[in-house]
Parts: structure tokens; sequence; C-alpha cells
């Protein structure tokens, strides 16, 4: 009934009188029932789910393709906790493909050997474009070659992944989650199950923001699935399959300590710039990779810290056994962890509070308010190339063959106050220190010091580092002289850059793109 | 240069040949440098907070005040964990006042006596408008009596107060969060410190959605404050004062089991009830309030279950130490908790990774993917009043003063499959179950049983429970019998309603308004 004047009250379901309109809120919605559903505000960004009743469970994938109404032209997304052991992507992709939906931009934190199947899925046109942090293996190898998606990959850096996903540059429809363990109402923790990989935190994002969230498990436990890492309220479906992965991929050929002893003196040598750098104190904050160096300067610094007695605050990254020893044995009060690099990782997350899980947004989004990385004291970073410039390489070989990327490589370097690489000076005969890197991946700017077996190069920016570094009589050379080292020593010489089509750009942490990779074309052999 | 054809590449600042355009993702942004910042997506939603460098703490609350920007007309939001302890909300409004700032919205997941201060920064224009989920003390009663706001306050549920901060309805510009443990960068813990107050289930919403959020702490700890409840990404600034309150306060006068005879009656068939309903099975789950027949009722169960080898999967709720009790004693397998209310839970809280913290929205909001609620076999409730439509008033007094809110009550008796009511007949010489409630704060739809004294009202909607309960020999009664009886013995009669002008809304948990609380004029003597 229309009317002149608006009522000023109206009669709710219950009979009850409640002003029509209030002043700063406008109309009043008046209660129509307890399942009414009145309460959708216009505009409002919350994100329901399907799922009612008491279980989000279903029968398999397809169903799940179904339910979140996926569609050509989607972006769906995947992490990579189980690394090389990973079996969801694969599974996935085969059943989209079955569901005949094509034109799928797939974001994955990181890409590996495991997913070769991907190859094809992008031949028949299921999947145009893809976002990564990270790419080896047949992926890496054919991408390399030829422009097959629809656009260049986007290689991004782990923080600058979180920050795309956050701000909606990078808008997921649907995330699958590899979960280790999960209830019926999608409540998933990583430390439980056959297929236990630690910590999620490259899923936490995804699942913070995807328009539909998909947890595919092969460890279906009673309701809930303490303790908690991805909460039911993000999660709309629940689907059980036979296995999501092979735990015994986690462990890849990064995770082992090197005992070369070239490798072993430069981990020596980098382990003294930090103690010369004067941080090593108490309250040390420490990042290192995976790598056989990286791990080996971690060795070094363990015996430091216990001779002084110092206590550092917290070791952050991929976690390894080797920072679970060393916090174990009182040297890091904590371990920040955003994805476990192996089996004693996992087993430390699993039963010690003080092993901190955390999102890759916490870890490394440089548009967050504040991320881990910001806090490190030092961090060790391996390179591919290192320039004149210290721009480093760590996403193609110098035949531009695409063998990494960024993952967090960009971001800690970013934020740490001390980043060092580590590096021999040459690397299957080719040189590594080199006028002009191949590819940049994390600019110079944000390197302090190259450490090879032939000494130390100082970024000149970095003057007070290099007076500390001289008074503690460490053997400074400049890059050019790496360089030159380099050049006499190597029995290999690159060809001439990749002048190919664009296949992927490299994108720095803040979506700026800071490099292009280019078909390398068809590649003998390999 | 303008051009009539954009360049096909363009150099970044490292000299790198990058692509000007890439399809389906428009103009490239080059890489500008390391500290450049050049990556903020146009429309983008993150939300990027002031601090840089590696400390966010500030000298005191004005310095917040100033640093946040909050200006007349904003929102701030406030947490109740301290309960009755809680000195931040006033500490802060000392602040806001002493700046100059007016015309706030306050919204406090909880008003309690201790809060009397704010009726104050009312009267002088400080505060304009108020949301609350409950609010017992001077505040309660003062904005009964009159409307002092410019709009009536707005009462919520717990899970309705997540929604509506969710969906933007409840947009807050600041969120100060009362921190029992803080490390320069904001990651809070509520297991440490002097006022160490257990999960902080409502503050994990604020942080998640407000666009500033300041830390408020008395025990600034090492960097990082594992473990870690609320994660630094979320917090902007951190202040540390003398004292963020008084832990005994947490424990308020509703904490306490019953042990008037009466009242353990009703408790032991509301037992009764939940065994003869059939849920009492393997997997039960279950909360109760923290009112002193719902925690006899607990005890009561507490006996069958070990009788009958039960074990339930979890309790939820505000966590009390006889929930904690049935936890450890095996009874349950799991505790979700979205604020602790006593110092045993607390330290339960502390010590076990069973005893899981949820945030509001995982607990209760409607409009989320599926929360603990809905997973909820039983609840049990008080009430100030029942109607003959079931229909139920924990919001006022029958004089329409002010006495609680909802606080989870709309949405465990939405979610859980069995939501029984406990009361006496009559409190305070005024009949409790009466025609039409003074205030109807849940609806009776959600509503499946009333246990009294003088027998069970089944809601007329379930008749499988009534057949169950009939079969079991449980004395059962109609609502309006129960009615009868409660007029008969009553000493006191209300009123007539109030009829003042609107002082209060009553939101239901979807955002609608339920019912409206009427100004009751001046009281004589309390």
């Amino acid at each position: 009934m229309p009317s002149a004047e608006p009522p000023k009250t109206i009669l709710n379901a219950l009979q009850r009188e409640v002003p029509a309109f209030m002043p700063g809120r406008g109309a009043i919605r008046a209660f129509r029932g307890a399942n009414a559903d009145t309460g959708r505000a216009p505009g409002s960004n919350e994100r329901r789910g399907a799922p009612t009743g008491r279980s989000k469970l279903l029968k398999d994938v397809q169903a799940a393709l179904s339910a979140s109404q996926l569609k050509d032209g989607d972006t769906i997304s995947f992490h990579h906790h189980l690394r090389n052991g990973d079996r969801v992507l694969n599974l996935v992709l085969q059943e989209v493909a079955r569901a005949g939906v094509k034109n799928l931009t797939v974001a994955i934190s990181s890409i590996f050997p495991v997913h070769g199947p991907l190859i094809e899925h992008i031949r028949s046109g299921v999947v145009s474009r893809l976002y990564t942090s990270y790419a080896v293996g047949p992926v890496a190898k054919v991408l390399s070659q030829e422009l097959l998606l629809e656009a260049p990959m986007v290689m991004q850096t782990h923080g600058g992944r979180a920050r795309a996903i956050e701000s909606g540059e990078l808008d997921i429809d649907v995330a699958f989650v590899a979960a280790p363990a999960c209830d019926r109402y999608g409540n998933m923790n990583g430390v439980q199950g056959k297929a236990a990989c630690g910590t999620l935190g490259y899923a936490m994002v995804d699942v913070q923001h995807a328009k539909q969230v998909v947890a595919i498990t092969d460890s279906l436990v009673p309701y809930p699935a303490c303790p908690i890492d991805i909460t039911q309220e993000c999660v709309d479906y629940v689907v059980e399959v036979d296995s999501i992965g092979d735990r015994s991929g986690i462990v890849s050929g990064t995770t082992r300590m090197t005992d070369e002893p070239e490798g072993l003196k430069i981990a020596q040598m980098a382990a003294r710039v930090i103690d010369a750098s004067g941080m090593l104190q108490d309250g040390f904050s420490f990042q290192t990779g995976a790598g056989g160096i990286s791990l080996a300067v971690a060795a070094s610094l363990k015996g430091l810290m216990h001779e002084r007695g110092i206590q550092g605050s917290f070791a952050a990254g991929g976690i390894t056994g080797y920072l679970v020893d060393m916090h174990e044995a009182g040297l890091f009060r904590n371990l920040f962890d955003v994805q476990c690099f192996d089996l004693r990782a996992i087993e430390s997350y699993r039963n010690n509070r003080a092993h901190q899980a955390m999102s890759a947004s916490m870890y490394a989004n440089p548009h967050n308010r504040g991320a881990v990385v910001n806090q490190l004291d030092t961090v060790i970073l391996g390179a591919a190339e290192v320039d004149l410039d210290f721009n480093v390489n760590v996403t193609t070989a110098s035949s531009g063959l695409i063998i990494g990327g960024s993952g967090g490589h960009s971001d800690t370097a970013a934020g740490a106050q001390l980043a060092i690489i580590t590096t021999r000076l040459t690397g299957g005969g080719f040189p590594k220190i080199v006028d002009r890197v191949t590819t940049a991946t994390t600019p110079g700017e944000t390197i302090d010091a190259v450490v090879t077996e032939a000494g130390i190069a100082v970024n000149p920016l970095q003057t007070e580092l290099r007076d500390r570094l001289q008074a503690a009589g460490l053997p400074l050379v400049s890059i050019d002289a790496l360089r030159g080292q380099a050049a006499a020593i190597c029995t290999n010489s690159p060809g001439p850059p990749a002048d190919g089509e664009p296949v992927a750009l490299v994108e720095y942490r803040d979506g700026s793109i800071i490099d292009t990779v280019r078909a390398v074309g068809q590649i003998a052999g390999g």
C-alpha cells in the first residue's frame, strides 16, 4: 500500500513494534523469523557459503566442482606444502578437465616435478594462465620454451602472492586445500593424518579471500579437528579422497646440508660476517633457506651462539630440522613457520607451542601492517647468478630456462637488516657472478653482501657493514673482482640471452614487474 | 612524450625490458625500486598500516589517537574479556574526551558495572551511539531511563556483532584491544601477563576488519609474544599502560553453581531431558552458560556421561572450570572457547591444545560458512521471562530496565538441535512465565523446551521431542499451565509496559530488529 508518509513504526513477525527508520541507519529490517534470513546488508562483503546442516562433505571432487559452480575463465588456487609429494593439483585438474571447464587461471604457490600433468591441461586449454612463486621440473622447462599460456606466467614472491590475494588483484574463485586432517565441517590441521605436512601457511591466505573453499583430505577425522590450523567458517566443502600426497616428497633435494669443503668454507665465512656485523646478540633473529650451504651456515651459527650463551628471539621461514634443533637447544626462543621443510619440523610443530605457524601474509606481505620478514636481523640466501649491481637471479639458469623463482627470496632480502647471498663462483662450469643477471629476481639494493669461496663482496651502499667486516679482518673483495675470478675459472660460457616472446613476468613483492623471462626455444636433450 | 600507439615494452628501474601491457591485466606497473611502493592496486581493499621500522610502540594513548587520526563521528570498538575488571574502555574514553573528539560510536561486546564512566561521556557528547551485546550496571540503568544517545542503543548478539563487522554494516575505524601480553610489533596473547584473561575471541573479529587497530597492554614482552592469539599483521600501534584491568573482575556473579534445592531440581530435570532426547551419545556436543542452574546441569550431565562411558565431541562457549573438569575427565574431547569465564579456564587454555580458541565469528556468526553453534547438540540457557510463544527475554526486567542482553543466547538457540531454557517460575516475586515477554530477545521458534520446578513445557513445534520425553516419564506440562502457576504464586505483578521513546533496538543475529526497548523513566531508589 503506497503511502505519502512512511509509517514511524512497523510490526515484525513476533508482533513487536519496531521503528521503521533509525537516524544514521536508514530503514530498519524487521525480524521475519529465525530462518527468514533478512540480514544480508546491501553491498555487504560477507561471504556466506552454500552449506547448511551439519556436514559439508561431498562425495567427490566432481561434486565439489559442481557445488562451487566452477566455470570457464575462473581462477583456482592451490598450495605447495606437500611439495613434490602433492597429488591434489593433478587430481583436481583431471576432474576439471573431465567436467569440460576451460580457460582457468591456476594460482599455485609452487610447482614441482610431480606437477608434470599440468602441461597437458595447458595444451588442451583447460588452464590458460598461471601464477606461481617457484617452478622446477617439466612444467618449468616446457613453459620456458614457448608461450603456451594465453599470457606469460606470473612469477610472484611468497609475500607478493599474499599481497595480491588480499588486495583483490589475484581474485580466487575456488581455493583447493590439501588437508592432512579435516572434519566434516571443514576444520583442518596439518599435524594429523598420513600426509601430515605441518603448518598450512600459504593456504591460510587463500581461504580468507577465495569466494569458495574446498578442502580435499585423505584423513577425515571426527569433529572437531583440533588443533585447528584452518577453521570451518572459511570452508565451503569437504571431499575425501584416497590420497592427497606422499609425505616423503616434502623433503626435496634442497633440504640437505652441504658436505663439500668449499660449501662449508663459504658457510663458515657467512657466519663470521653475521658475527662481525654486530647482530649476533641476545634477541637475534634469523632465516635461512633449505639449500646445502644455507643449512651449513645455521650449523656454524649454532656453534657460535652456544659458545657465547646467546639466545635469539626467533628463526623463521620454511622450517627445517636444523632450526628445530637450535630452538630445542635454547638458541632461539621461537620458530615462525610458514611451511615445514622436513619431517622433524612437522613433528616439532605438532608438539611444541613455541613453534608457531604463520600465514604467508604474516610472513612476508609488504602491504599488511608489518610482516615477520621486517623483524629479521639476518637472512641467508642462495643465488643462481649475482651481478655487478648485486641483483640476484634465482628464477632462471643462464640459458633462460626457469629453474626456480623467488619464493621468499625477495621478501626476506627486503625485510632483513642483513641479507647475505652465499654462492660458489661457478656452477656447472658457468659463472655465477656476472655482469648482468640473466633474470632479475631480487633487486641489488636489498642485498648487503655476497659470500663466496674467493671472498666477500659488500654492497657499496653498506659502508658501515664494510667497515665492520674490514675491522674483523674478513677477506673483502669487490664484486667486480669476484666476477673476474668467476670468468677466469668457468668452463662454460652462457650463450646470448634468450630473445623469444615473453613466457613469464617476474613480479616483485609490491606487484610491479621486475623482469621478463623470454622463450628459450626447444632444448635439445634435457 | 605522447604517442599515438603505446610502447610495447618499457624499461624499469633495473633497466630491464618489461611489457607495457598484458592481456587481461592491463597496463604493467614497472619496478621502480624496492621501496618505491608501486604496488597498490587501484580499488584495492588491502589495509596497510602506518608503521614502518621494527616497532609499533607509541608513548601513550594520546599518541595512538593522534596516529590513528581518530576524528569526530568515528566508530571505535572494544571487547569484554576482562569483564567487570576491564580498565581499557574507561582509559581510552578519558583520553578521547581529553583530545576533544566528539560524537563517537562505541561498539563494545559487553558492558559491565565497571564501565560507569561511559555515562558521562555520553552526556558530554563524546559518545553518541552505542552497540553492545550485553549490558549490566549503571550504564544499562541510565540508558533505560531516557534516550541520552543520538539514536537508540543497538543490542546485538555475539554472532550478530561478528556478522555486522564482517559485512561492513558495523564499520570500525579504530579497534582497541586489551592485550594481556603484547610485543613491540603487535603480536598479542591472553595467557601471559598480570591480566591474563585467556582467549581473545571477540577481539579477533574486530582486528580483522577495523581500519586501525591499537593494542593496549600492561605487559610488554620480548618479540615474538608466542603463543600468539592475535597476530602482528593486523595491528597498527601498541601502547603500554600501567594496568589494562583486574583479573579478579573476570569472575562475575554469574559463574557460581547454584546450591538451592529448587535450582538443583531444575538442573537434574534438564539433564534428564537431554538424556531422554536421545542425544547423550558418543560425539555429544554441549554448551551451557555460566549461570547457577546452567552449571548445575553440567554437573548432572557429568555424572550421566561418566556412568555410561560417553565421550562427547566438544563443549563450547564461554568456558568455565566446570567444563574444563569435564574435558580433563575425558567427557569432551575438545573445548571451543570464545572467552574464558574463570581462572581455571584461563589456566587450561594456556596449557592444553585441546582447549581451542574460537573467534566470535567462528562461534556464532550466522552469515559465515558455518559457525560452531550449528554443530551444537544441546544448549542450556537462562531466561528473565518466557512467554506463551516460547519467546525469551534476557534483555530487560519486566519493568523494562535493561539487565543483560542476548550475548550468545539467540545464536546458540538457533544453532543447537536442542535448546533448553531452565528457569524458576518466578524471580524476585515476579512471574517469569508470562503471556508476552516484556522484551523479545530470542524467538520462540528456536526454543525447544522450558524446564521449571513445576515441570517441563515442550514447544508444540517439537512433537518428536515431546513424545520422547513423555515416553521417558518426564513431567510434561503446557506452557500455559506454567504461566498460570507462575501467576498464582507471584507476589509482585509487573506494571504496564514502558511506553517512552525507544532507547534500545534488539537486533536479531541476522541484523533484523526483533524488538524495541522503551524508556522506563526515572527509577526511584535503585
